[in-house]
């Protein structure tokens, strides 16, 4: 059996890597050949996660094809979140929680999906299936992304298989999960450090909706005046990035962790789905989402299917 | 919850029947409320598995959207497969054991998929899993569609995991799996009794192949000349078809069961790729395929590379 990889989307996030760990682990106790790696370099809140538990980042690639025939991917499945060359290569396993789009193969793969919290609470499920004990600092990797995942077990996206886990992986972890994930979370929101491209681009995905190219990208906080008082400087990064890489819309979603609302800043064009999507007008540009805090599943479904209507 | 559908592909063969039983079973054990349907009526192999095991039929539908908005698939995902109106229903769930294409969603969802010979050995997992014991009946109609798929484990596509899987249900149902095997494959390539329209639709599916709508029929028999001394009348029936469905090219894969070989019969255009997929020229509009048996592994992986190419 020739060497695979294993890798979570572009921009990753700690669910991102973490699964990829997780999930390259579990295939090799199984008797796989695999090597986890990163399409890019952690995040602040994911350095935190990798510092506290002494683990290593992970090498970060940007084709794949040059190194293997065959690919596993976490956290993802749409091609335009992926590696460049995705296409070059064969996925054989797919772990994820999104939903599927512009995803297709010319084989049966392993494919496992469910509608939970984080990717990391399916690669748990896969652990215990297969009945291969999680080490100690592994589940604390897990536990984290799941953290992150579901801002501390807050966000609407929550199910509770997710808190079941996060329980059960804080006693192997023995991590008091509420002081950590705070601690965690904040120390993913150091904004007045960044500049407003590397805000725009921490974390953000791209979307096929209807023939426009939609750029999601969404900002933790503890004080959105911190975001907007940084908005017309987020806007020009914006319309940049549209500008270089063609994208036709750019909506930031900057998202209070401690009270669980959000306010989107809208640049580009059509702006009418977006106003759809929330049944809101836009004023200076933004929307106010009082209760939004998941991308996944506040903010593409209703825009998708605005932009479908 | 609301009432959902459960149902496998167009042209049920034993499996999508028998999968959609045992996971609306498996789903309405864990709490949901469920009914599992069919796209077709049983073929002759599956009435004799249902008559056998002393099971009513599925109830057949064209449409799902008038009786429910969310609906599971089995054993399929690719739309022109599934329903005729699945585009106004939510897919919820899936189990599966084919290549995806075509397939998107709007919202994370349940999807299982493996490359396992039989869905029936992936929803035998689920009961396992989920520690749903597997009543005596419904283990042999998942021990037939487990021997349908496989051609009684000769198939290419046959894992270990298949066979295992048979070996328990076969204890579960008590039944002796090889005798009881043949006879309900038998059963099935009761060819004579047809006409070259109903031999022809029995066990076809579609697929989009770079702009080509292509489909592919299977004929099991136990002797090839029985096909093909109307191999005239065949092409004619298929002709008909691509005028009348506006498919592109109509191949009719028949296969022996007993010594697992096909030959395979190509009406309509473009028969280039079909023997660039194939490595041979196509003479008196057939290819002889010794050692295929698999639509799914040995057919359709080939010619969508030819297409592609």
């Amino acid at each position: 059996m020739s060497k695979e990889l294993v890798f979570g989307h572009q921009n990753p996030d700690t669910d991102a890597i973490v699964a990829a760990k997780a999930f390259s682990y579990l295939e090799n106790k199984l008797g796989a050949d695999t090597e986890p790696v990163a399409l890019g370099e952690p995040n602040e809140e994911t350095k935190y996660v990798l510092n506290h538990f002494d683990e290593p980042a992970l090498r970060v690639i940007t084709k794949a094809a040059p190194e293997v025939d065959k690919v596993m991917l976490v956290d993802h499945n749409e091609p335009q979140q992926s590696v460049s060359d995705i296409a070059d290569v064969t996925v054989t396993h797919v772990v994820d929680h999104h939903r599927i789009a512009g995803f297709e193969t010319t084989q049966p793969l392993f494919y496992r999906a469910e509608p939970l919290g984080c990717v990391s609470t399916v690669v748990y499920k896969l652990f215990k299936e297969n009945k291969v004990e999680i080490p100690a600092k592994l589940a604390g990797l897990m536990l984290s992304a799941i953290i992150s995942d579901t801002l501390l077990l807050k966000s609407p996206t929550t199910t509770p298989t997710d808190v079941a886990v996060v329980k059960d992986l804080a006693k192997i972890a023995d991590v008091d999960y509420e002081t950590y994930g705070l601690a965690m979370l904040k120390a993913g929101t150091n904004i007045d450090s960044k500049s407003e491209k590397e805000l725009i681009d921490a974390d953000a995905k791209s979307f096929e909706m209807n023939g426009s190219t939609v750029r999601v990208a969404q900002i933790n906080t503890v004080d959105l005046d911190d975001v907007f008082k940084r908005q017309a400087a987020l806007e020009a990064a914006a319309k940049d990035e549209n500008k270089t890489e063609g994208y036709d819309l750019f909506l930031i979603l900057a998202t209070n962790i401690l009270n669980s609302d959000s306010e989107l800043l809208v640049v580009g064009a059509p702006t009418e789905p977006v106003e759809k999507a929330f049944g809101k007008k836009l004023a200076n540009n933004r929307l106010s989402l009082p209760g939004v805090v998941s991308r996944k599943k506040q903010v593409v479904p209703p825009l998708t299917d605005a932009f479908n209507a």
